[in-house]
């Protein structure tokens, strides 16, 4: 095995490490009851069949940044995380992702996923197909808010059995600082969903409010503190942490004003959700936002009419127009260039190995030029 | 102060150690939002107001049993969580059992936990006076749902962040000990939760079904567990480990067969439910379903058709006298009898500090003649 791991050789281990630890709980699972073991196994799916690493990426690309990845000189150094256990700790960004989604489609109504069936939509219909009494919807809620939380579990439980079985790491203070970005990181994303829920609920139509859902929700969830994850483990200096944090917040809020567009503009294809489900939800991007406060009174009024309910394609497409020509869109997405080309800017001034470097710039393009 | 701390003392600093904790992160979402900050003092508020912090107290009793507890000769002794460290990591399990709760009333649609309205129906009751927009009940679901999640993210960061604070123990096996506890514990109260779902759902009226849910949704989690991870934390051998397990085992499934009799019998005042909720869930108790196997065919098709729908309190009283009549409430009550016994005894045989001894004692009699 060469050093730095390929993009494909890191995926793959990514999912190596989480098919080692899912089996390994399953197991413990099936001691208390086979069927719970079973219920256990949507998780195990969720977590395999799908997702891009996207964050798992972002802090390997941060750790081979910031000088680390050559196995052998690593494991002995002090401060700094070995190769094997970092990526183990990386993986379980995963499990963070699929408490995240599982919970987001219960809160979002959502019916598909990665273009299959949603975690409770699918334990619904194993209830109807069982014969089972109560209500399906219900039942399929109540169950995968509880897989929800056993991955988040299952999230810590790997994060820090990562860091606790690296010798001599322990002493150091890499230790604790991951632990601490890791920690913020929660709490962070959480304070974004509930913010976005709010918004939501408020009809918030201020400009202010998208960009900090989109700044804890998913930029610092996404990117920033992944990569800050990836520099600490690495053992890196503040200034380099503090470069590539700002890189991670610039690229995470472009990656979100594309996502916004993908959500009305997307090919469900590709996106794996039907078009338009960001209007249906009412959510209060930047997209909508933009559009309400500049469209002509008309159209802002016709386009509020049209949130919060499922659209036909003729009134998608009348949503669609509107949004283009109140310049939100055009709006939008010079805006997600002109953040990632600041990311890029940002890193061309920090002092890292160019590997790493090219690793990172190479996520940050992605974030804007969407290819997966 | 005196060591080990009084039971009043020591409920007083878990609380102290919460409201510190609490406050912190609930500054860090005021960073995100204001907004946000508020709706995490419901978090602050549910945690802070209530609740008879029976797991951190089980684990301070076998932490003070396992010879743990008098500060200065501990804090430099290998291999041993010093008090304060053990303290805060004992007082994170309240922050776990939050998780569960919160997303227990979900699960249960339950509009009342200790004599006030629920998490979602308050955050429900909000949506309704702000007057937000979309369903009031999914919104309050929503913002239930990541509440909880917040609860569990913190647990793991209160737990984790009091050993690695730990100075001296990190290099030491405990820790590694201690997070292994904590996350098998977390692990098994969801699976119990799930298998409890899951035979609610099918109506499984076997025997073993319940036994095995009080085992890892009760037992497991609200005393063995609690009791391992405060033997671990005090250093102790693998002997009187597996006896305090044991202990924990016994006393647990006895704690759950009271709280069955209580979820029928129970005075709404002192549980702060409705009395017959158990009933009205359908859930699965031994209680339930020791009745429908013995009583008479008439009684037990009766019972069957009061399940699952609010009772008026002729019907309550119906059910409540073929729960009698079949022998159930007899036999639970005396199983939890047996099994409290059972504790008692195995709890004699282990070399324990007397002081600690006692306590764990005073916790297994409470387990069984509840007055708190």
């Amino acid at each position: 095995m060469t050093y730095p791991l390929s993009d494909q050789d890191f995926t793959q281990r990514v999912s190596d490490e989480l098919t080692a630890f899912l089996d390994a709980r399953i197991a413990t699972l099936e001691q208390i009851d086979a069927r719970c073991g079973e219920l256990a196994t949507l998780v195990r799916r969720f977590v395999l069949d799908g997702g891009k690493r996207m964050r798992p990426r972002c802090a390997y690309a941060a750790y081979i940044a910031c000088g680390s990845g050559t196995l052998e000189a690593d494991v002995n150094k002090q401060g700094i995380v070995p190769h094997d256990n970092a990526v183990r700790a990386m993986a379980a960004l995963e499990l963070i992702q699929a408490c995240a989604l599982i919970h987001d489609d219960i809160v979002d109504d959502s019916a598909t996923r990665r273009g299959t069936p949603t975690v409770h939509v699918k334990l619904a219909r194993e209830h109807g197909a069982q014969h089972l009494g109560g209500d399906g919807e219900h039942y399929g809620r109540a169950q995968a808010i509880l897989l929800g939380d056993l991955a988040l579990a299952w999230a810590d439980e790997m994060f820090t059995g990562a860091l606790l079985d690296t010798p001599g790491a322990l002493v150091d203070a890499p230790t604790g600082d991951a632990h601490a970005v890791w920690a913020a990181m929660k709490t962070e994303v959480l304070g974004g969903q509930m913010l976005d829920i709010l918004a939501e609920a408020r009809g918030a139509a201020d400009l202010d409010t998208p960009q900090r859902v989109s700044r804890y929700k998913t930029a610092a969830y996404t990117m920033e503190r992944p990569m800050h994850l990836g520099a600490v483990l690495a053992g890196a200096d503040a200034a380099t942490i503090a470069g590539l944090r700002e890189c991670g917040v610039n690229a995470g809020i472009a990656f979100q004003h594309i996502d916004d567009l993908l959500g009305v503009f997307g090919d469900p294809a590709v996106t794996g959700k039907p078009s338009g489900d960001d209007l249906r939800e009412g959510k209060r991007t930047l997209l909508l936002n933009y559009a309400l406060a500049y469209a002509p009174a008309a159209d802002a009024a016709e386009l509020t009419g049209l949130l919060g309910r499922t659209l036909d394609a003729a009134h998608l497409a009348r949503a669609r127009a509107i949004l283009e020509d109140s310049g939100a869109v055009a709006h939008v997405r010079s805006e997600a260039e002109r953040l990632s080309a600041a990311a890029d800017a940002t890193l061309a001034t920090l002092d890292l190995t160019s590997t790493g470097q090219n690793m990172v710039r190479m996520l940050i393009n992605r974030a804007v030029h969407r290819t997966f």
